[in-house]
C-alpha cells in the first residue's frame, strides 16, 4: 500500500492505470513540434514554470543549445536539406540532448521533461517515441502550427534576433537569415496527421484558434493540455504585441497585458502584530486606499482598463474601495481563493503567543515553511493548490489589478518571477507598495511604486517572534 | 461599475470581451450533433447537471420529445429522407425547441441551453447558428462521432430500446429498428468540417481518443469543454459496460464504476455537539472504523478494486484506518479538498453557543444555508467550488471510496443526485453508514449500507439548538 503525505498536492496523484501512485513513478516527456518561430520555447518555458509552481519536478532540454556547442553562430546553408554535415550534427545533438533527458529522469529527479526541438518530419518523431518507449517515458506532442506570416514575422523581430545564434548582428540580417532558415525548414516539414494517430498529441493551429487532442490518457498529460488550452483561449504573449493583422479569435486590447498587484493597507492586526483574523484597515491603510488611485494612475497608462480582483476579506475590500468608486469606474471582483492562508488555530495569535503555545509548531513551520500546514489550516502548497484556477483565469485575462494578503501575493509572484518553493515563504512584500508585472516572451518585467505612506512591516525573519521588524 | 455580491462563485465571472460580467448577461447555446446512439443525450444531461451544481442556470431542449408530441412512435420509414411529411414534422419540431430556448433566454432565467437533437447537416446548423445569432446567443457546437460499431450496438441495447418511441415493444425489434433509423440519418449526415471553421465547436471522436476544439473564446465555453474532456479522458458511462471490442485508449476494468462515500465515524466532537475542530473519533466511532472492512466487502463485489479518499483530518483517517490495512490493502490519498465546511468564528462550538454569540448569523444561516459565509469560513457554496477539482478528478477515475464529512458529503451527494440548492445542505446523512452510488446513463442508482453501530444524529432542523436529533 502506499501511503501519501499529509501535503501531497491532488496533482501528483494519478497515472494511466488509474492506480494512486506517487508521481515519482510518471516520466512524461512533452516533444514539441513546429517550424522555428512558431512559439515552441515560450510554451515550452511556460509549461515548466507551471508544473515547477506545482512542485512537479519539470526540466526543459533544448536541442538548440546543444547544437549551439558544436557550431556556434550557423547560417541558413546550415540547415538546408542538402548539408550532410549539417543534419548529421543536429542529429547528434538531439541524440545528445535525449541521452540527458533519459538520465535525468533515472535519476529519480524528474516527472515531465520537455524536448524543444523542430522535429519537423514523421522519421525524427517516431525516432523520438521509439527512444522514449525504450526508456519507459510517455510521450505528449505538442505542434505549434501557424501559417499567418503577420505573427511569425513578428515572433522573429521580437524574439529571435536576440537569439544566441545572431549575438552581435544587424537586426535586418538576422531576420533575414532566419527566414532562409524556415525556408529550409519548410521543405522537408511534415505535419502531425491521421498516420501518427497512435500518438498522443496536442496540436495548436495558428495560435489556439484550433487545438486537435488526440489519445490523451493520463491525468497529468491533461492538465499539461489544459494549461496549453488556456493560453492559447487568449493568447497574452508578447510576441503578438507587433502584430497588425490578427486572426479575428485573438482580442489585444491594451497589449502588453499586465498584472499588478498589492498587499491590503496596513491593518489593525498588523499593528497589534496578530495574524489572520478579518480585521480593519488601521488609519494609515485608510490614507493608503485613498492615495491607491492616483499611484494606479502612475504606474499604468490611462488607457488600459484594469479589473479589480480583491479577496473577500475586509481589508483587500477596504482597500480597493477608493480605487473601484473612482471615475475610472473599475470593475471589482471578490474572490474566496484571494483570502489569506488560514492559520487555524493561530488564527488572531501573535508570533510570540504561537511560539509560546505551540513551540513544536512554531519550530516546525521555520524548518520547512513551504510545506508546514498550521493545525486545522493551511500550508503555502495547500495555498498554491487554491490559487491554481487563479493562475488559469490570470493567463486567460486582460489587466487585473489583484488586491490580496501577503503570503498568496507570495504564491502568485512565485508563479511569474519562478521564486523556488524554499524561498518564496520568506520573501519580502512590504505593505503600501504596488508590484507591476509585465509578462515579455522570456522574462517578466518587474516595477514596484511605493506609496509614501509608512506602514509596519510585516515580514519576519526565520526564528523571529518580533512584531515588527 | 458592476459589484459583485461575496458570494459569487469564480465561475459566474467573464464574457468573451473580458469585462468583468454578471453571468446573467451570457447566452450561450450547446448545440449537439451526430448520428442516434451516440451518446448526445448523456452528454446533454450530465453537462446540465455539472453547471447547475455550479449555480449556472442550464436546461436542456430535447427536439425528440418535441417531435413524439405530434408522433409518439414513428418507424424508422418516418425519418427517410424522402419522407416529406416526416421531414416537415421533424423541423417543426426543431423550430419549437429553439423558440422556447429563445423565450427562456428572454425571461432571464438562463445561461446555458443545450440543444439535444442530430442536427446532422450543415444546413440544419447554419440554421441553428443563425437563429442563435439573431438572438445574441453564442454557441457552442458539441459533436460525438463514432464508427465503432460495437460501441454503437451497445448504446442501442441499453439505451434506446427504453425509449419512449418503443414502450412495450420488443427490445429485438426496437433495436432493429433504430439501426434502420440510424441508416436514414446515415444518408444524409455530414460531421463537422473545414467549410465550418467559423464555428465555434468541440467534435469528440470515438468517444474520445480524439478532440478536436475550434474556435473557443469564452471563458464559460472552456468550462464546458473541459468537462467534456475529463468526461471522455475515461470515459465511465454505462453504455460501455457491455462492450466487448473496446477502442485501445478505453479502460474499463471494473465496469460499473461507483463511488462509495461515508462520513468518519461518530467524533468527541459529535458527542458533545461541537462543530468543526480536528477531534478524534468516538469509542463508538473506533468500532465503526473496525466494522468498515466488512461493511465495504459486503457493498462491493470483491473484484472491484477501491482506492481510498480520505480529508486531512483526524476522524477521517482514524475511520479509514483499518480498512487501508486491511487484506485488500486499498491505496490511500489524502485530500486538503475534502476537508469539512470551515466554521470560521464559530469552529468548536455548539449549536446553542452560536446562537448565543452570533444571533444574527445564527438566523441567515438557517434563511439561506447555502450562501450564508461563516465568518471567516466557508458558505456551502464556496465548498461546492472547492470540491470542482474533486469532481472532475471523480468523473476521470475508477472505483473510490471517499471517508468525508457531513456537508462535503452532502455536496458531492448533491452532483451526482441532482439535489437543488435550497436542499442539500438539509440533507440527512446519517453517521455509520455507507451510500453506494453506481451511475446509470440517465440515473444514478443508490444503495445504502449501514452499520450495526448506534452513533448520535448530526442532523440539524431549521431554528433548532438542539445537540442532537
Amino acid at each position: 500500500m502506499i501511503r501519501h503525505q499529509q501535503n501531497s498536492p491532488p496533482i501528483v496523484y494519478k497515472n494511466a492505470n488509474g492506480k494512486g501512485v506517487q508521481v515519482e513513478e510518471t516520466r512524461i516527456a512533452v516533444i514539441m513540434v513546429g517550424l522555428p518561430a512558431r512559439g515552441k520555447s515560450l510554451i515550452a518555458q511556460k509549461v515548466v514554470r507551471y508544473l515547477a509552481w506545482l512542485s512537479i519536478p519539470a526540466k526543459c532540454f533544448n536541442v538548440g543549445s546543444y547544437r549551439r556547442n558544436d557550431t556556434p553562430q550557423p547560417t541558413a546553408e546550415f540547415f538546408s536539406k542538402g548539408n550532410s554535415e549539417g543534419e548529421r550534427m543536429r542529429h547528434a545533438a538531439a541524440q545528445a540532448a535525449v541521452k540527458d533527458m533519459v538520465k535525468w529522469f533515472d535519476s529519480g529527479e524528474g516527472v515531465v521533461a520537455i524536448l524543444d526541438a523542430t522535429n519537423s518530419t514523421k522519421a525524427r518523431r517516431g525516432w523520438v517515441a521509439e527512444r522514449c518507449e525504450a526508456n519507459r517515458i510517455q510521450t505528449l506532442f505538442v505542434e505549434s502550427k501557424c501559417d499567418n506570416e503577420d505573427i511569425i514575422m513578428a515572433n522573429i523581430m521580437e524574439v529571435k534576433t536576440t537569439s544566441p545564434d545572431y549575438t552581435g548582428q544587424d537586426p535586418e540580417d538576422a531576420s533575414q537569415d532566419f527566414l532562409n532558415r524556415i525556408r529550409e525548414y519548410e521543405k522537408v516539414y511534415e505535419t502531425i496527421d491521421e498516420d501518427e494517430k497512435h500518438l498522443t498529441y496536442v496540436k495548436l493551429i495558428d495560435v489556439g484558434r484550433q487545438v486537435i487532442i488526440n489519445q490523451i490518457k493520463d491525468y497529468l498529460q491533461s492538465r499539461v493540455v489544459y494549461y496549453l488550452m488556456n493560453l492559447h483561449i487568449r493568447p497574452r504573449s508578447i510576441w503578438l504585441s507587433r502584430v497588425r493583422n490578427l486572426p479575428q479569435h485573438i482580442t489585444t486590447s491594451g497589449y502588453p497585458p499586465l498584472i499588478v498587484f498589492l498587499q491590503h493597507g496596513e491593518s489593525e492586526y498588523n499593528l497589534s502584530g496578530q495574524i489572520g483574523g478579518d480585521a480593519n484597515i488601521s488609519e494609515r491603510g485608510e490614507l493608503y486606499a485613498k492615495a491607491l488611485p492616483e499611484l494606479v494612475a502612475k504606474s499604468v497608462s490611462p488607457d488600459q482598463k484594469l479589473i479589480i480582483w480583491t479577496s473577500t476579506l475586509k481589508r483587500t475590500n477596504q482597500t480597493a474601495r477608493y480605487l473601484a468608486s473612482s471615475s475610472k469606474g473599475y470593475d471589482k471582483l471578490e474572490w474566496k481563493a484571494l483570502d489569506e492562508l488560514d492559520s487555524g488555530v493561530c488564527d488572531g495569535l501573535t508570533y510570540q503567543e504561537i511560539a509560546d503555545q505551540y513551540p513544536e509548531d512554531f519550530k516546525a513551520r521555520d524548518d520547512d515553511k513551504y510545506n508546514y500546514r498550521y493545525r486545522g489550516g493551511e500550508s503555502y502548497r495547500d495555498v498554491v493548490i487554491r490559487l491554481e484556477p487563479i493562475i488559469m483565469e490570470l493567463e486567460r485575462s486582460e489587466n487585473i489589478i489583484i488586491v490580496t494578503h501577503q503570503a498568496v501575493l507570495r504564491c502568485i509572484y512565485a508563479y511569474y518571477m519562478n521564486v523556488p518553493q524554499e524561498q518564496s515563504p520568506w520573501m519580502e512584500v512590504p505593505l503600501h507598495t504596488l508590484i507591476k508585472l509585465t509578462p515579455r516572451a522570456y522574462s517578466t518585467q518587474e516595477e514596484r511604486f511605493r506609496a509614501n505612506i509608512p506602514a509596519v512591516s510585516t515580514w519576519r525573519g526565520k526564528g523571529s517572534t518580533a512584531k515588527h521588524q
